[in-house]
């Protein structure tokens, strides 16, 4: 692949490829990995280009995250576009959640089980899938812990471009058959999630897959700003202004870093007032690299052999991880993991007190929401928002166990009678 | 229960409950069945109210079903709205599908599994708990075969107000969970949706349920505009014009109804240009008295025990079935029914061609378009839109069969070149 993202038919603010370990630039084209160092690129932007965007462009763009393509490195060209009504998600005020937690500041769940298929990852494949056209790609591919692999599965047959999906064979069965209806190309891989990853790194640089935009790996970069929505949108729904505290859960911590870069560029871009605002990481106990490394000081993440049920969130070798600490600690937030308990209690208090059914990540942030609240590490004082990612229909065998009628009756008034109902 | 809906705080353009079979008119109270004829009551509007809704206001509302509360019973204080973000699903242009079904005319999908619970019962029960609470109910319940149970649920939970909530027995596991998650009281009937139904209708009866807005019982009049959203919603995303062919599919025969009368509606009040169109409804094999009806010419539709596994559409003795008929002959429609397997391949005709993963209601739809345009019923060169009810997430079971992986390998190149797929 020599194809470049054309800033002249794109009018992209994006300006460069740039190494989050030393800084060097390259071109905007098909490449995840700096030529000097081996780190990771991110996009850099044209901060000039940045500061033309006006809530007015925004507001007038459509219902969806392509509303932000004046912050995102491609789709500025709305015929560009993958566009399947991905964002603008429901920002939810959730009093009862924050009274049973002891909150005087407001909580606000945002929930993106909202999303086409009913997770984050229509966010990141949004952005990917047009940037993949855009650098000359002719079939999409990713790794997957399984949200991912229905959200690629879902576009690429929306938009009508092979796909082929690589998942570890011991998903949710939700997971595996809402890939496969599909219809695209599904591998199932006999190892964990950061085999898979593996795999596809080495596919990725076979001429067999040379026509293979992989979101998550050589399409990385641009997929990765795709999590930045779900700052902007926060921002905007709080009517253009940052929130003082998020809660969010980290698989590779991608999406934590990113929420925090997309509240950097707000204010840099003049489009929030500036202010001060934590970052809290959540984890679940059977895959807690990152925040074991914040609990014991480490600027380094050791990698684990994942378990327990957070499946999704399951990254044993976190590939911004560092970049998740960083975030933590210059906020002055927190991390902290819980156990599958843990997490099928918060799954029953979300959906109890504010009527979303989150997955098993959304379990895990809201445990570990409470988890910060008891520790103290959490301000109650101040308004709070917490990410829920994905929805409970995919994990649904995690909260099956005591999930049953209260009373099981014949069709009869006295049926009610006699089981004590009237 | 002697509350009315009070049109001195709430400006509603209702103007009395009306008999769907003798016109007499009644006060806009918790009132189903005309005390004259025993008929169904239906929501009354003053046509001067309608009339004097704009475009503008409607584009200037919400980003939810809220937007068009002129057009509905209740929620014209923007105060008393229940408000989860529901309705504004997307309409979505589905030229693969057209293509292989060989339409000329474009086809639109109404996504609808979009929805907060994914699916369209989100939209009656937004309307139903703002009436319920407006008429002074303390505590909501329902009849229902799975979608509804889980709206309810979720509503009542983001509200706080309590619920009881009551299915047949031998409901799809998703569809029993995703209600019992939320803490409200479920209760399993051991008998077909027809027998809870006609539970219901005795407990609103009651004493003990005085207090209770069975929102499809004695709210049903007001539940039942909450369908009306789909024919708004299709009409504005289409630029304020109406199709001139949708597919609809049918359980009580209501939703296919209330968006016939959208239509008229929004002819009447002079938001769409006057222009004809035609009604088609589905139904599955195992459960099609009013398919049967349509095929044989009846006005009067026999009572059917249902069968099968689009048991979101498995009403036996549907209330709607009348005026679900009366649609579809004097528009110039049609109805037809489809067994398990069509439905099945319905599903993943849909799936593969649009990113769209219905449940077993939507492959119902898919599956009797292909027999309408096979037939010759249903004309392939006019624009057709054809409504998604819900998610394929809820109803997985149905496709689980088959829905495999292509391959299953270990991590490695060369177990892919093994498997042969380098």
């Amino acid at each position: 692949m020599t194809a470049l993202i054309d800033r002249h038919t794109v009018p992209s603010p994006a300006s460069a490829l740039v190494c989050r370990n030393c800084a060097a630039q390259f071109p905007l084209g098909a490449q995840h990995a700096c030529f000097e160092c081996f780190g990771p690129l991110e996009i850099g932007y044209d901060p000039a280009a940045l500061a033309r965007v006006t809530h007015d462009e925004i507001a007038s763009g459509p219902h969806s995250l392509w509303r932000y393509a004046g912050l995102l490195p491609v789709g500025q060209n709305p015929a560009t576009r993958v566009d399947s009504a991905t964002g603008m998600t429901p920002l939810i005020r959730a009093d009862r959640l924050a009274d049973e937690l002891g909150f005087t500041g407001p909580v606000w769940i945002k929930d993106d089980s909202a999303n086409p298929t009913h997770s984050f990852k229509d966010r990141v494949v949004s952005v990917a899938i047009t940037a993949a056209r855009e650098l000359g790609f002719e079939r999409i591919a990713c790794a997957s812990t399984g949200n991912l692999a229905n959200s690629v599965a879902a576009h690429a047959a929306r938009v009508g471009m092979p796909s082929i999906v690589f998942i570890p064979s011991d998903l949710e069965p939700a997971k595996i058959i809402q890939t496969a209806i599909y219809g695209g190309t599904l591998i199932g891989v006999d190892g964990s999630y950061d085999d898979v990853n593996r795999l596809c790194s080495e596919l990725a640089e076979t001429d067999e897959f040379e026509n293979t935009g992989f979101v998550n790996v050589n399409v990385r970069p641009y997929y990765a700003e795709g999590s930045k929505t779900l700052g902007f949108e926060v921002a905007e729904q709080l009517g253009w202004r940052l929130p003082g505290q998020i809660v969010a859960p980290m698989a590779s911590g991608s999406l934590l870093t990113k929420v925090h870069k997309s509240f950097k560029e707000l204010v840099a871009a003049g489009l929030v007032p500036s202010s001060s605002w934590r970052v809290f990481g959540a984890q679940s106990a059977g895959c807690s690299p990152i925040a074991t490394a914040f609990a014991n000081g480490w600027d380094v993440v050791q990698p684990v052999k994942p378990t327990g049920i957070a499946k999704s969130l399951n990254i044993g070798n976190p590939a911004d991880g560092p970049y998740a600490l960083d975030a933590v600690r210059s906020t002055g937030g927190a991390m902290a993991s819980v156990s599958d308990d843990e997490i099928r209690a918060g799954i029953r208090l979300l959906a109890r007190t504010t009527g979303v059914f989150a997955e098993t990540a959304g379990g895990v942030t809201v445990a570990v929401l409470q988890k910060l609240v008891e520790s103290g590490a959490i301000d109650t004082s101040v308004e709070t928002v917490v990410y829920n990612t994905g929805d409970g229909l995919k994990t649904i065998d995690a909260v099956s166990e005591g999930a049953l009628p209260t009373a099981v009756i014949p069709p009869t008034v006295k049926g009610m009678r006699e089981a004590g109902l009237l």
